[in-house]
């Protein structure tokens, strides 16, 4: 036997591919950074100036752990959210939780439902956890809920996986089309419904929360419309079982106290997020205007960010988008045929999307000649 | 089968216990706050006033994903160190970092090696990978080095866990018995040498660091002496193949922006860490001083708490715990015989100790007519 660690199996399989490379490796890999950064669907337009001034007056109090319950913060989203707190699980951004979620449920081997191009970090857990990834297509650009199901219910899937609205091509279903979904998941299966856009998605969008349903888990953030994400701070709701069993798993300390101070803020703060969902109805509609003046199609979006059409394959949308870092704007793009046939493009402010404008045609025309 | 999420076989064989209950949850129950909360080993002095400055500067940009590769924190660490950034893993705190340790290495029914009623978190993880904990006793209030490599020789463990200075009893060895722990090591164990505690320690109680060697992990924190709990920062310093797996499992993108900024300037403000390191020094003393007069025995300590025999058993410790909390001060103790004859207070400030010397003839005396 050799001198150190010992991996285990599952770990020794694990390839060394992370789900996102983050913009400032690219700005060191380019050696100056990005004038727009439209890429990781951050909120642009910032945090509440009230959760700036609170997470300033907090950062004398970091010599403290946070409370391991996040007993204030959990009980300011039950008010918010009509759920009683032990409804609720706090943890480090949606993709925290996910995580833990996933070791929750699944054991190697055991099958997963999602879509073919869905988030990849969700992917990333359950490969982490040696579950058995099993994918079902887009259809016209959205998640299908129904072709889900059935997957779910032929698999004997242990975990059932939708974004709605959904991250990359921000397309949406009705509240009516999501319930039908979790009334149809199947025995011994649960749905994880992710919500980190919803915010931004018209009324409707949401089905109405049942505190005692255990085929779902919702997940939202105060990483999109809160404009958080550095903060890391992400919640379930589900049945008080479900919540329970994170307890079980979780990193108990995990929780920065700036960050729960902050959130806090950010809740009280209706006005901002009205101002932000504003500016991000805006922005998107620029984004479908710049796509337009250049001959491309912006689908319809219920996020904070934008697929662009770039009328080609993916080959051609990944040549614009490196045109456009080349330009010194981040964007992302769809992982899977043919939705990377799309750019991701996230809202901006007027000045990233002033950029933006005067790029994409020079872009577009360095693809074509590339 | 049921509606709802199917566990894991292993989490359904978990217990709901937490390693800590947090003192907003004691609060909470008490329906008042302590006025001294010496139980957490935090640094009660504070981050420097250049972390608190750059924190509240960085508030601002908390719309934004930290860099998920925390490259100028690790390259920051590594100048620190004299290492390479390869060397050095960032995570969620030391807990973080032991889970994602734990889950790299331990599958289910792999021994693990650590010390009776050392760091209970280490056995959490440990517990929810399935992986069996051996311990060895501790030897006069401190941790067993060679009992440790002779128990993890005898079992095959994957991972042999050791805190120096020591959590809870804050004893110590000096280095070159730690290097010859290190240089025991059996092929195919890793030594995760906890250093939590390490600046508050004596010259010559780490070993040097050979960044090459495989047979063992560090970890290191921006909790304790940089006064940063609940920024939740700590690093590990290992070989770069340990390191690079990491990547495999952690959540890449897990961290608070506003504490990588803050931990960068907590490495710059060398003469706030002194002062810390001094007033430590000066609150040990106390402590000692204000045990010796009730007739206690302070344990000598290298860490920034005191480990107090109380004289009797660990109910009369108990006792003398919940007597303290009665009065406010909030206090932990060791988990297990003999060393639960110990209350265990961490460095106040001189308020909070003045507190305590107020308090403990009381709560003693309270304790022994109970």
């Amino acid at each position: 036997m050799t001198k150190g660690p010992r991996y285990t199996p599952l770990v020794q399989s694990l390839p060394a591919t992370v789900p996102f490379v983050g913009p400032e490796a690219m700005e060191r890999a380019r050696g100056r950074p990005f004038r727009a950064r439209l890429g990781a669907n951050e909120s642009v337009f910032g945090p509440s100036p009230r959760v700036i001034e609170a997470m300033a007056a907090a950062a004398r109090e970091t010599w403290k752990y946070a409370d391991p319950e996040s007993f204030d913060l959990r009980a300011a989203l039950a008010a918010e959210l009509g759920v009683a707190p032990t409804n609720i699980a706090v943890g480090g951004g949606i993709d925290g939780l996910l995580g833990d979620l996933v070791r929750l449920v699944v054991s190697p081997g055991d099958p997963v439902v999602t879509s073919a191009g869905a988030y990849p970090t969700f992917n990333y857990h359950v490969a982490g956890y040696g579950g058995r990834l099993v994918t079902v297509p887009y259809t016209g650009d959205a998640e299908d809920p129904e072709a889900l199901i059935a997957k779910a219910t032929e698999t004997g899937a242990k975990l059932v996986y939708i974004a709605n609205p959904d991250n990359p091509m921000g397309s949406w279903h009705p509240a009516d089309r999501i319930q039908a979904m979790i009334d149809a998941v199947p025995d011994g299966s649960l749905m994880v419904l992710d919500e980190a856009y919803i915010e931004f998605a018209p009324a409707g969008t949401a089905p109405a929360i049942d505190p005692e349903d255990e085929r779902v888990i919702r997940m939202r953030t105060f990483s999109k419309a809160h404009g958080m994400a550095g903060a890391r701070l992400g919640y379930a709701i589900a049945a008080p079982g479900l919540v329970t069993a994170f307890d079980k798993v979780r990193n108990h300390f995990a929780m920065s106290k700036v960050s729960q101070i902050g959130a806090l803020a950010a809740l009280a703060d209706t006005d901002h997020l009205s101002q932000v969902q504003a500016a991000v109805s805006v922005a998107r509609g620029r984004l479908t205007e710049i796509a337009g003046a250049n001959g491309l199609t912006a689908l319809p979006s219920a996020a904070n960010f934008v697929a662009i059409d770039c009328g080609g394959d993916g080959a051609f949308a990944r040549a614009v988008l490196e045109e456009l870092a080349a330009r010194d704007i981040f964007v992302r793009m769809p992982f899977v045929a043919p939705q990377n046939r799309c750019i991701r493009v996230s809202a901006g402010t007027p000045e990233m999307l002033d950029l933006l404008e005067h790029a994409l045609p020079e872009a577009l025309a360095a693809a074509r000649a590339g």
